[in-house]
């Protein structure tokens, strides 16, 4: 496909390393380590760019985690300073004062809610580490709106957003991370489903028709644009009503 | 001032209006009660929108809330369906969490926690309820950074954010609420503080510094320009890095 890793691997380097300049000297990424591919990738472009000694990772189980040794491994091969947070506790404590107050969590709850946790977990380490929070979402995910909004798609700086997923492997290759965490199947650890599963296509797909424009599956191509335009506002600032010309949220 | 506060509520009405129609078409109000005028006045004029029976309000005390009174008042005065989700629960356990793992919190953390857990119970509600969460900063607290980022600052519209604290409270007249509430002095409830004592200027100098970029005290100006620029980040999309050319976050 004519991706060349190394090439971008550098420039992402040198954007991390210029924002980090303009908006926060000095100051430590923090990041979310779920054991998937983009959180390790991020992880360990964050430490080529500021050095191992800046990047705090955040381990968030929600109760027992099956695959918290793979959070484990990126820590340990990066070698970054490190903390677990349980979410478990505020996420009972709340849905049980739903219940209680006569709401009945739905499906979408009890999938969602623990990424908005996982995020105001974040920023608390964040506020209490001189840091920053780093976005890891991928642009094949981000096209077809596969994140949390104020969840996992928050953050204050995003450098993975403009690569797929193939593109964010190469790099992960390139940066010399193990092919078990690069390789693993993108899964939301809760349906047991692996996400390709539920979204109905492969990311192979997604990523050829994201660059190429080019799909053979009729159906397919209608799925993704769908996804696409449906999922489009979790990538902008809210709407708002701009009364007497003066407009500040979202104003470029 | 020359503000016509029946015109504004009723542009303000129509645009909340337009906005469901395309956004969520019989979907309800999903609204943070807090006691204070902000969200008294999003929340009459939503019910003035959609009519009462669209319009959910949450109380989300941490704990104890002294004023919770004023929050009742506004709920009885509207006749909207309400609950109460306690945060405290949610919060201890994950400052709990946080010094087990050896972070001490810090001041910003015990602010700001709670705001990021409130957004986090206003979307577990309102994915349950079938709702759209209204985000009631106004244009004044917006214009220095007044607000939680991914916290009170989140939502999925903003029908105040064009209108300063003077325009609102207009409007709050307008609309008939208790005078107790529209005309209430800001606060976080936190501190003991009102917001003004903590900015260190009046609301009334801000207000017409946006409206005409008249102020007299040149320190003043200096500050408010200081804390517009340093807090502009909070109403925009993060920044992301952009590769080849495909960007999807915040592209129009």
């Amino acid at each position: 496909m004519g991706f060349d890793a190394a090439k971008a691997v550098q420039a992402t380097v040198e954007w991390i390393r210029d924002w980090f300049d303009k908006n926060g000297p000095g100051c430590n990424v923090i990041i979310g380590i779920s054991g998937g591919k983009d959180s390790s990738i991020a992880a360990a472009i964050c430490v080529e760019a500021l050095g191992k000694d800046r990047v705090i990772g955040v381990m968030m189980p929600n109760g027992e985690q099956s695959d918290i040794d793979m959070s484990k491994l990126v820590i340990d091969h990066l070698g970054i300073e490190h903390y677990t947070i349980n979410i478990k506790g505020a996420f009972d404590a709340l849905i049980d004062q739903m219940k209680s107050a006569g709401i009945e969590p739905s499906k979408d709850t009890i999938i969602n809610l623990p990424a908005r946790l996982r995020m105001s977990t974040l920023y608390a380490v964040c506020q209490s580490k001189n840091g920053r929070v780093v976005n890891t979402c991928n642009l094949s995910e981000d096209w077809v709106g596969y994140s949390t909004r104020y969840g996992d798609s928050a953050g204050d700086f995003s450098p993975l957003s403009g690569f797929t997923t193939a593109e964010i492997r190469a790099m992960g290759r390139e940066l010399g991370l193990p092919s078990v965490l690069v390789d693993k199947v993108p899964s939301d650890g809760l349906s047991g489903m692996s996400d390709e599963d539920k979204l109905g296509f492969t990311y192979e797909v997604l990523d050829r028709y994201i660059r190429t424009g080019e799909i053979d599956d009729p159906a397919t191509k209608e799925r993704i644009d769908s996804l696409h335009k449906k999922n489009l506002f979790k990538l902008r600032y809210m709407d708002s009503f701009v009364y007497d010309g003066v407009e500040v949220k979202a104003a470029k």
